[in-house]
């Protein structure tokens, strides 16, 4: 059975892939990564699933942090590797005014977060991984840090969140052309546009939905699609603004 | 006559851009922003061309610094805007062992330069580009920054400097969707693998022969180039690894 970190669990996206990942019967410990004592959801969950289910603490911005989670990790590993990472901590600051508004802070806050945070915990977690057999590094980005499509997706005011997962495709582009030889897979994984507190209430789909084509990109990852940027498949929204067709996302 | 920024403008290619610049007729005020007081090279040339040529002292990783800058050349334009912003500044840290040796601090520190610092000099220039009638910003990347040629560039160990590339290539990007509708051209350009300190020896050309490239594309930039990513020409060169052949680079 194959273990699992999953960082931002403490809700959105991050809790609900935990719940969804519970479920099968593949998954074997998974560890739940948030920055805080959880809130009552995971917490209940973990109470519910103590056999399989534990949680660490880790912020991303904090290297210090993050090693101490992949040492807490390995130890109640016993031994084992890891066998799936999946980066899902980000955050999304607004600059309603766009680029006119957006402030060399917020720039700063949003790369190390969704950027750089992504480095420190690949980094640190990459001795697990591999000893593990599952090999595969799961970046959640976007389809707005798509370059190709930024005229398509002008509309949304969070320029510094698009040049971060522009950023974070070429994080992915470059382990996975390291570790390609190693048999590891670099997943880039936009999960659409879903109804948490980062995509707010106008979003085209219910958590559950996105989350569950995530995991099923999760489990069918292999090599072959290493370093690859792919979108999720809803059917019927093919055609729609997402281009939910489950293709690879243009650069 | 038009007036120009160049950030960077100590050594290398800001350097060079700024000798070339000054051989133009259609070239006005030139302002080299440089973070230490001017080392003899552009000691020299301010002297030669007091007339024309500024040094005005810019730091692009402290706002304030780069404020102070904005302040200082609107002081000296006396009322007249700004016509063309060149963002060049930047800097590559190698990693010998690839993504296994790139560690956060670099990583952030690279960003912080490259991507930041370009919002940090844009963002304070911006007023005295919009009273200026040429409206451009041209940003210095590279083809390293593309992610659909990650593969082709592999063998180059400096991957935070390719995700950070990638992410001024997306910022370019979004300004240039913000600002189309004010006539204004915010181009990324590949000056080339030159050789200065940072292209090194081995690097394919002459720092005069990229340079010159930089500066016909700059002299010809027009809205309808806003927003691309464009390569230098080199005749004979046109299937040479850089892809020399002044044509768009993918993402
Ligand atoms: N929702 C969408 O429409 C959408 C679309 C495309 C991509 N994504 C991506 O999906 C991922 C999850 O998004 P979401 O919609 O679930 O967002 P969310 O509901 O706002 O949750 C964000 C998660 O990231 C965590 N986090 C933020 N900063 C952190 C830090 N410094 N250290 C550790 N954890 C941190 C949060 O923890 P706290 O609870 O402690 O704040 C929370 O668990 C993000 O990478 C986002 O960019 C989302
Ligand atoms: N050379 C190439 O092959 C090549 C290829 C593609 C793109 N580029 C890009 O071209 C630009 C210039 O590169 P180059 O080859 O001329 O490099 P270089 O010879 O190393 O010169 C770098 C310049 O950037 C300045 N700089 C660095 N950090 C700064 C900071 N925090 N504040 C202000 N100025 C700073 C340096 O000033 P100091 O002298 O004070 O250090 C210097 O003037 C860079 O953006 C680079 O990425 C170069």
């Amino acid at each position: 059975m194959a273990s699992y970190v999953v960082t931002g669990a403490s809700r959105g996206i991050g809790l609900e892939l935990v719940k969804q990942l519970l479920q099968e019967k593949s998954v074997g410990q998974v560890f739940a990564l948030s920055r805080s004592q959880p809130a009552a959801a995971l917490q209940d969950l973990v109470s519910k699933h103590s056999d399989r289910l534990q949680h660490v603490k880790a912020s991303v911005d904090s290297t210090e942090s993050v090693e101490a989670a992949a040492k807490e990790v390995a130890t109640k590993l016993n031994g084992s590797g890891l066998d799936v990472l999946v980066n899902n901590a980000g955050i999304q600051l607004a600059s309603p005014g766009g680029t006119r508004t957006m402030t060399a802070e917020s720039l700063t806050e949003v790369l190390d977060v969704n950027v750089v945070g992504v480095q420190r915990v690949t980094a640190a977690f990459l001795p697990l991984l591999e000893r593990g057999k599952g090999k595969k590094v799961i970046n959640v980005s976007s389809t707005l840090g798509s370059i190709a499509w930024a005229d398509k997706f002008a509309q949304g005011p969070v320029q510094a969140y698009k040049i971060s997962k522009a950023a974070l495709n070429m994080l992915n582009a470059q382990y996975a052309l390291d570790f390609a030889g190693a048999g590891f897979t670099f997943l880039a994984v936009s999960p659409g546009w879903l109804k948490t507190d980062l995509g707010g209430e106008y979003a085209d789909l219910q958590p559950e939905v996105g989350v569950a084509e995530l995991k099923r990109i999760i489990l069918e990852a292999k090599p072959a699609m290493n370093g690859k940027f792919v979108n999720i498949h809803v059917p019927g929204m093919e055609e729609a603004h997402g281009r939910y067709d489950g293709g690879e996302v243009p650069w």
